[in-house]
C-alpha cells in the first residue's frame, strides 16, 4: 500500500473509533448492552466504509465534522449485519478478524438483540446531528434504509442463502453482491459527496463508481478465500468451498475471476474521472481494495 | 367492550391492513423475503399501537392521511420485535396468536432476516412519506429510533432477560415494562398528537398518560397468563410460571396484581384529563387495554 494512503486510513481509522467512543459515552443503556455492542464494533475490522465516506466528502469539502454521524452510522449498520450474520442459524461462524464472533462470548440472544440496537440506533445518530439541516437527515436516513434494508443489503443476504441451494450464473452473482455489500458501499459515497454539496451529476457517477468497486470488493474477497493467507485474514480460508458457496473462482476460475476484477476496476476508475473531483484517495482506495490480502 | 369503540377499532384496523399493502405492493423484493415479512405484519395482532396512534392524532385533528407512514412504521416495529422474541435462542415459541411463529414456517434465518428488514424498512417508509415535512420526518424518526432502539424497547428486552435469572422488585418491574413495552406506547400517542399539532403541555400529558398504559398493558398481560382462556388467548397459559418470568402476580399476588392495574388506571386517566383535548377514544382505549381478555 502507498504510505500516503496507509496515513490517511490509520489517521481515520483513529478519527473513527474516537467517535464511536463519544457517541457511547452518552448512551445510558444496560451494560451487558453497550458491552455485546461496543465489542464487534470495536473488534478491529478496516473501516473502509467510513473512509469511503469521508474520502468521497473531501473530494468536495472539508468540514468534516459533517460526516462524523454518518460514518458511525454506516459501520454500525455493517456490524449489525455481520454480528447477525455469524449467528448459528446463518453462516454459524466462531471467529471473526481473529476474535469470538458476538455469540460466542455474549449468547445468542443477547448478540441478536445488540445487533438490532446497532441498527435502530445508527438512525436515531443521524436523527440528531445537530450539524445536519432536517433536509440532509432525510436525505441520508431514506438512502441509508433502503441501501440496507428488504429492497438493498437484506435482499442481497436471501438471495445469497438461496443461491447456496442452487447453481447461479454471473449475472446473478453481480445482482446478489451489488445488494448484499455494494449498497452500503453506494450510500458511503453518496452520503460523503451529498453532504460536500457535489452536483448531482457528480454524484451519478460515484454511485456508479461505488457499484463496481462493490463488486471489485467481492471478487477479491471470494479470491483470498481460496488463496488468502488464514494468519492474515483472521479466519480460515476455503470456507465458501465447504459451504458451497457460488463465487467468482467457483465460476470463472482463479484466473478468470482475477481478469473480472481488472475489469471491473477500469470500470469504476472510469465512473471516477467522470466524477470531475479530486478523487486521489478515492483513486488509491480502489486499488487498495483491489488488491488487499486480507 | 362498548359497540362504539368496537366498530373504531375494527374499522381501523381494515384501514391499517390496506395501508400495509399498498406499502407492500410497491415493494419489489425476493418473494421469500416479502412472504415472511408479510405473514407477520398481517398474522392478526390487536393493532392497539397503531390504533393508538390514530386516536392520539383525531384528538387534535382529522386529516388522517399523515399518520399513515408512523401507523405501519410503528406496527412493523412492534412485529419485528416478536419476532426476533419467538427465535429458539429468545423465548423458544412455536406459536403466537394461535399461529406458527415465522421461524417455525420459513426458517430460522429467514426469520432473524425478515425480523432486520421490518425494522429497517420502518424508517425508510417515514422519511419518504410525501405528506410530511422534513422536520416532522426528523422528529417520528428520532423519537422512534430512541423508543425502539438500546435506550428503549432494546433496553427493556435485555433487563427482561436478566431479570429470568434473579428477583425483581416491583420499580425494576416496572422500569423493564416502562422501556419494552410502554416506549412504544409512549410513541404512539406523542407521534399522534404532534402531528396533530397539539401543544407541548398536551403532548408531556400525553407521554404521562403513555406511561401508565404501558404498565396496565403489562399487568392484564400477566393476569392473562394465569387466569386467562387459552382459546381466546391463542397461546398456552402458564408460560410466566415455567419460564420462571418476574412478574405483577408473583410479586404481588392475583389481587395484588389488580389492585395495582386499578392504581395504574387512575393515574393514566388523571394525566388523559389534563392533556385537555377530545380523548373519549383514547379513554375507552384505555379500559379496554385494561380490561381485554386475550
Amino acid at each position: 500500500m502507498e504510505s500516503v494512503l496507509k496515513d490517511y486510513i490509520n489517521t481515520n481509522q483513529q478519527l473513527f473509533d474516537s467517535k464511536v467512543k463519544s457517541y457511547f459515552e452518552q448512551l445510558d443503556i444496560p451494560t451487558e448492552l453497550k458491552k455485546s455492542m461496543l465489542y464487534s464494533l470495536e473488534a478491529g475490522g478496516k473501516r473502509i466504509r467510513p473512509i469511503l465516506l469521508l474520502a468521497s466528502y473531501e473530494a468536495y469539502a472539508t468540514e468534516v465534522e459533517k460526516t462524523y454521524s454518518s460514518l458511525v452510522a454506516l459501520e454500525m449498520i455493517h456490524t449489525y449485519s455481520l454480528v447477525h450474520d455469524d449467528l448459528p442459524a446463518m453462516d454459524d461462524d466462531d471467529y471473526r478478524r481473529g476474535l469470538l464472533t458476538n455469540h460466542k462470548v455474549f449468547g445468542e440472544d443477547t448478540a441478536i438483540l445488540a445487533g438490532d440496537a446497532l441498527l435502530t440506533y445508527s438512525f436515531e445518530i443521524i436523527s440528531r446531528d445537530p450539524l445536519l439541516s432536517d433536509k440532509e437527515k432525510v436525505y441520508l436516513i431514506q438512502y441509508l434504509s433502503k441501501a440496507s434494508g428488504p429492497s438493498g443489503m437484506v435482499a442481497g443476504q436471501i438471495l445469497d442463502m438461496e443461491a447456496e441451494k442452487t447453481q447461479v450464473d454471473l449475472e446473478q452473482l453481480e445482482k446478489i453482491h451489488a445488494l448484499k455489500t455494494g449498497e452500503l458501499l453506494r450510500f458511503a459515497v453518496t452520503a460523503g459527496a451529498y453532504l460536500g454539496n457535489a452536483t448531482e451529476e457528480q454524484i451519478n457517477h460515484l454511485q456508479d463508481f461505488a457499484y463496481y468497486l462493490g463488486l471489485i470488493f467481492q471478487v477479491q474477497d471470494d479470491i483470498l478465500d481460496v488463496t488468502g493467507d488464514e494468519a492474515k485474514l483472521g479466519k480460515a480460508v476455503g470456507s465458501d468451498e465447504t459451504n458451497n458457496k457460488s463465487t467468482y473462482p467457483k465460476l470463472l476460475g482463479i484466473d478468470g475471476a482475477i481478469e473480472m476484477k481488472n475489469h471491473y476496476t477500469e470500470k469504476a476508475l472510469e465512473h471516477l474521472r467522470k466524477a470531475n473531483a479530486d478523487t486521489d484517495k478515492l483513486l488509491q482506495l480502489t486499488n487498495y481494495i483491489s488488491e488487499r490480502d486480507h
